[in-house]
């Protein structure tokens, strides 16, 4: 039976219901550590903190041999855990599980998947895993599949810094696909308000156009099945390097 | 002439003198806007502003035609400007500049880049600026070149979201090349301190390992060259598509 180091971290905050049902999956295969920000973190992308020190506090969760909630984002946890050696060297990061699908270019917001990232940058394996529906609250079901793809992980021959991200649908999928990232394009406005005092201010507000490409996560989620993406982070644009050569770039 | 209507932001925030230099410079080419943060906002990554609203203050800037201080995010700042229609839809968005080099893998936590990410994304060209060392306090040269490029951008044909990421050298250059991004690995580390209370706090330290391979960003500035990088902003990794799609993948 395998046995393995498995750290989980999300952006939802360390008392999320997300940690405590990995948590639940993966002590079946390992020792599970969680270092987790201390309170919620969506939508803070890969911020990392760098003006202040980072502040660590134990605490108790059912199931889970080590818990460290830490006032920075979901970055900062894996930076930190790693990094200051809080805990052993995990053989696998798991981010989530995220109430709410990172689906598309909502991974460029998402702390689950930036906490992921991290960790790849740091040379470790990494899953990040969302629920693709905010109603749902089964968490079991995509925490046994993220059990299952860490203990798959060690066999196949990839490079170690492999992420992967995974959306889980509503209802329990009949498949699991493996996808490329769709465009799910916010068409956000802003809701324009006055205070009291009669000064404006501005709430976000999104919705969502639905890419239906075939193959793409988006579509997958769509469809019903699960959705396995992997992710890189090279931001190069190799396609456009030869093209842009060829301007007049030099200064006049 | 061009006459172009640009709208400037940064993660400095308003007040950054890289901000009063692009002005200088821009207003040589067209109408120029600047919606920026209202204070510090480096390291912030792709974060957005989910939980609260957004407020915005005018302020004067000498040379600036108009100018909103947000309270909130570099990808706020666009995000508002653009979508709540506080300006006249630009021609061209301009992220920066900077203070301290947005080189390989800074992109990801970079608040400067994530800026113009999210003009990209709303279908805009963008270009995100940086000065590659932290003791230049010469703008004027990066600014003639933010300038340069936006000028001979609409007559090349680049697709609609392009984003271009310049660093400009120490020194001036005698070359501008278009570039890769090398991995420029921080060695982070963190200093494990006591309070007067006898608590523990962690700061984050950074030691880079720089990136010798030739034609990367890394590399063209540690020759003294302005290197300037097309970027995307799509996290798949085709290369592992299927190749994970040979995995058992789905539960057994």
């Amino acid at each position: 039976m395998l046995f393995m180091h498995v750290l989980i971290t999300n952006d939802d905050g360390i008392s999320a219901p997300g940690i405590t049902a990995l948590g639940q999956a993966l002590r079946k295969i390992g020792k599970v550590s969680v270092v987790a920000p201390d309170r919620e973190q969506s939508a803070t992308g890969h911020a990392i903190t760098i003006h202040r020190p980072l502040r660590t506090r134990r605490v108790v969760i059912d199931g889970i041999d080590q818990a460290l909630a830490v006032d920075g984002t979901p970055a900062d946890c894996v930076k930190l855990a790693i990094l200051a050696e809080l805990i052993a060297k995990p053989d696998i990061v798991i981010s989530g599980i995220n109430r709410g699908a990172n689906l598309g270019t909502d991974l460029l917001y998402s702390g689950t998947v930036s906490a992921a990232i991290e960790a790849a940058m740091l040379g470790l394996p990494a899953i990040a895993i969302s629920l693709a529906d905010f109603r749902t609250i089964d968490y079991e079901g995509a925490a046994e599949f993220a059990c299952h793809l860490a203990s798959i992980w060690s066999t196949h021959n990839l490079p170690p810094d492999t992420l992967l991200n995974v959306n889980w649908p509503k209802n329990p999928p009949s498949k699991v696909l493996v996808t490329t990232l769709g465009s799910r394009r916010y068409t956000n406005h802003f809701d324009k308000r006055q205070d009291p005092n009669g000064r404006d201010y501005y709430w976000m507000c999104n919705s969502v156009e639905t890419d239906t490409t075939p193959h793409t996560d988006v579509w997958a989620i769509d469809q019903g099945f699960a959705s396995v993406t992997p992710i890189h982070f090279d931001l190069t644009n190799y396609r456009l390097v030869s093209q842009v050569s060829t301007w007049p770039i030099s200064l006049p």
